[in-house]
């Protein structure tokens, strides 16, 4: 078990750091390849949008080769992963590698379904960026016992940590846990993020659209390690916001897009 | 031609059988494994998540018998249906039925394009536990003229009454005519819900995504009779209440999933 | 480079025609098939059911015929194309060449990916009623040189007027140019819609759909050159109504449906 002496700072809104690489983003709209779940492309390229960057999917095995090339940064989220979507990501995932395109893997419900826990492995010989994921996820990617239910985490986050440190110093990876508090670490330094708000977990695809920030934030920041913390410190600042506006999930959701559309403005 | 008197009960929001059944859904979140439609992947996510189910998709061939292992509930909604969807859904209804997992046929457009509705035929095999539709849809599962539209109804509800009864009592399943009141039969009683709002039919996904909630409640109910009438009369409430609010029909979606998420809170 | 000298005349709401073309969307409701890109679906319904029309998404080469000949109009996006789709489009494409149904082509990033640009180039042989993209997209498809970034255009839409007038003498289709002012033309004469609002850019698909609302006008207007021109003239009327409505980024998506549903009412 992690505790929190385990931490080495904690970040949020509007830390300095995070106020600059927010700016970043902002200039230079990375255009942003995802590959993701069939359940979030919509609220993903929003969510990327009103943010800053530039989404783009390309998700043919004839096509993501030559995408990845032009794209600054990749997102591969495997949540409804099929048998021609496992080529195209590992052909996306490889050409990453060759072209030295930062990447973010998300591992959704690894360890509850063989396919795609296998998937992810071959994955990770791309060495990604960072690999995100909820404490249960990355307590399966990490080898250990995960007992995943669906897409939902049944760990708490810090809990993960030990698992985290270890699986980001045998692949290179930065690894991000998210969770009531989100932990960030790169094998040596860990970064918490506090806050965001209950309600994120009743809209679906809030991890999966922060994966994908993750990504955009990668060719703009001076280390994976401070991306993942930017994304996910303003994640938790529009998420506390969205929250005191919204009535239910549904307002929440829209509040949400609007809240990282005027963070910082 | 159905008419009233083949009504056995009426049910609206909040019958004391709806508020038990609710609570059960909320306090069991059960995992409801959706096979549905591109393009209402993530409002049904929402739906289930604003409700109180745990929604999950999983739609490649290599997984799906694996997920219908573990989820508590499975819908399959043939409305993009592709050739290798077909075989997924043939293969989890077939392990919903070895398995005993209750799971919700949504036949959309059957009667209207015939590679679907082979399929469909195909699927009523693996003994669905509800199959819900609109009455053209309904009319033609059960093998009558239905001169289906697109996916809208151009029949009344009532119309497909008799053949509702006929073809719960040929399937076994519990048969849900969506309209502008809905009917719901076992072949023996009837239930009626009346009520919901005329724009529900003006926001894409209504009615999918009252199949999957259906579904949800599957697990959690004493029958799939009483499943889809607590699903379609929570459905109704909250489009009676999202309608007072919404000043078009964007509006509408939002405060629908809002008043599904408050409703009875 | 176009100039404002190539402009024939110019549209805004509430122009007659437009007022008149709106009320036969709505009488008529056309059943728009839309073969579209994994991130737009569910917008592009929610547009053409909020303005008046009856989308329909069928997706499968082995139904794609067959509703083809039931529908009244077809968009084909290219937006996320995989080969599947590539097959499944060009059947539809030479489906609504031969039964006479009209529609529209969007070619996506053509130019920016080898692959689409050959498949587009090979849907443009069943002579599509439009063609709808930004600058960059119609010089690319024009054989111009396009330097598309993503989806997002990097030209202004008037500089692709010469080769968009080019374009359309030689398909026979008219060509739709989006941008600040969106240009449309049948190789003679050039409408232009001036107007909008640039927080457009910033919600996924506002492009897309408008492709599919131009199908939706075609079965109910006198020529190609006034569905587009209707079409584009509600975007930037709504568009402007609800900037006005907006906090940010999801309120102005909401606030953009609702506008649609509310306009001309």
């Amino acid at each position: 078990m992690g505790t929190a002496e385990d931490v080495t700072y904690s970040r949020v809104w509007p830390h300095p750091e995070i106020v600059e690489d927010l700016a970043k983003l902002r200039q230079n709209a990375p255009l942003t390849h995802c590959i993701t779940n069939i359940v979030v492309t919509n609220f993903t390229a929003n969510v990327l949008l009103a943010t800053g960057a530039s989404p783009a999917m390309v998700v043919t095995i004839e096509e993501v080769a030559d995408f990845v090339g032009i794209a600054q940064a990749l997102l591969i989220n495997v949540g409804t992963i099929t048998g021609h979507d496992a080529e195209v990501m590992l052909k996306a995932a490889a050409t990453a590698h060759e072209t030295n395109t930062p990447w973010v893997l998300d591992p959704v419900a690894a360890g509850a379904i063989e396919f795609r826990t296998k998937v992810v492995a071959d994955l990770i010989r791309y060495r990604p960026s960072v690999i995100r994921g909820n404490a249960s996820e990355i307590l399966a990617v990490a080898g250990s016992v995960g007992g995943a239910k669906g897409v939902d985490s049944t760990a708490a986050s810090i809990a993960a940590l030990p698992a985290a440190r270890q699986l980001a110093e045998s692949t290179g990876a930065v690894v991000a846990i998210s969770g009531e508090t989100d932990y960030i670490t790169d094998g040596k330094v860990v970064t918490s993020v506090p806050g965001g708000h209950e309600i994120l977990t009743k809209v679906t695809g809030t991890g999966c659209t922060l994966g994908a920030l993750i990504a955009a934030f990668l060719p703009v920041t001076e280390s994976p390690l401070r991306a993942a913390t930017a994304a996910s410190a303003i994640f938790a600042a529009a998420g506390e916001r969205a929250a005191k506006e919204a009535h239910g999930t549904g307002s929440f959701a829209v509040a949400f897009l609007d809240q990282l559309s005027l963070i910082g403005v």
